[in-house]
């Protein structure tokens, strides 16, 4: 799948900007979500960065400053919201490497909320971006439960493609949305094609 | 009610310290909220206040230090989560006045979220803090609606706490939580006592 990049980059041009491509990532959902919204489809925001605000100045004749602040850890994942009356939750990670999502980079809050949310009777699951194959997929959360579990008690601390390719779903590339993962919520949780 | 702020004040102590207060209501939701989480009934969660970020430094053998960052608006409400597999979310609002809360204090962007919310078969509601009486409510969105509306087109821009009386569910003082609201949700939206 092609994700729209604004600029269509050569193919030999394999050096990425990990940064960038996390922003462009990011920004995907994000303007994803936005289509959603606005063509009244669903109701999903990412949160913000939590940060401890320590100072704040307020110069004349301008607005707030805040001059000393340091990142939280969050206690949730970076996605929820509100789809067909169903409650949604997701986390969003990149993957730079071609065999396997190192479960290193995902945090255990992550795991933690994710596991209440299904319990109490929501939608969870991870975007994964392949940037090394330019895909994107979603994984139900039991699968990445079941390979996080399994990383405790001593298992591989990794997910491979493969499991990807067996068990993953797909998001095929869009013009709007540019990522059109509900489409796949549709097919995962709805049974809808 | 007595929302059982840590320290009882004698009743001759009028004057109120907004501030304070303000952080006592929040930190009491936020408390109540773990509870609910601890104890495996609800995951609901504040969200972070919206920050641009501008300037991180990075000071050796230290974590990052954010030295310039603004206040950006919120395009939602501060709560939302899930509760008895529903989506839930709401605004709180205290209010100072003794014979109505002005509407001024709410943003068009949280009647337009929570708008949405409703359509698209959530919970929304806003628990309203009526400092002088020492009481909290809740109000179906429906009710804030109407009284927004209204005052868009001329009509008074305010609700009065006669509306909280009559329409209004009054959540009643708690030791665990604190702020038993799930319970009057549960009244509201769940037909259960």
């Amino acid at each position: 799948m092609g994700l729209n990049f604004p600029i269509k980059r050569p193919a030999r041009q394999k050096v990425i900007n990990k940064a960038n491509l996390g922003m462009d990532f990011e920004a995907i959902i994000n303007e994803s979500n936005e289509f959603y919204l606005n063509n009244d489809i669903a109701v999903i925001h990412k949160k913000p960065t939590p940060v401890q605000i320590v100072k704040v100045d307020y110069p004349m004749r301008s607005k707030a400053v805040i001059t000393e602040a340091y990142y939280k850890t969050p206690s949730t994942t970076d996605y929820n919201g509100l789809y067909r009356g169903k409650y949604i939750d997701f986390e969003a990670k990149e993957n730079h490497n071609k065999t396997a999502f190192p479960l290193a980079n995902i945090h255990p809050h992550q795991i933690l909320h994710l596991h209440n949310i299904v319990k109490h009777g929501g939608i969870g699951f991870m975007i994964f971006y392949w940037a090394p194959y330019n895909e994107c997929y979603i994984l139900t959360f039991d699968i990445v439960e079941k390979y996080w579990n399994e990383a405790q008690t001593g298992g591989r601390k990794s997910i491979p493609y493969d499991e990807f390719l067996q068990n993953g779903h797909l998001i095929k590339e869009g013009y709007a949305p540019r990522l059109p993962y509900l489409k796949v919520v549709d097919e995962i949780y709805f049974n809808n094609k």
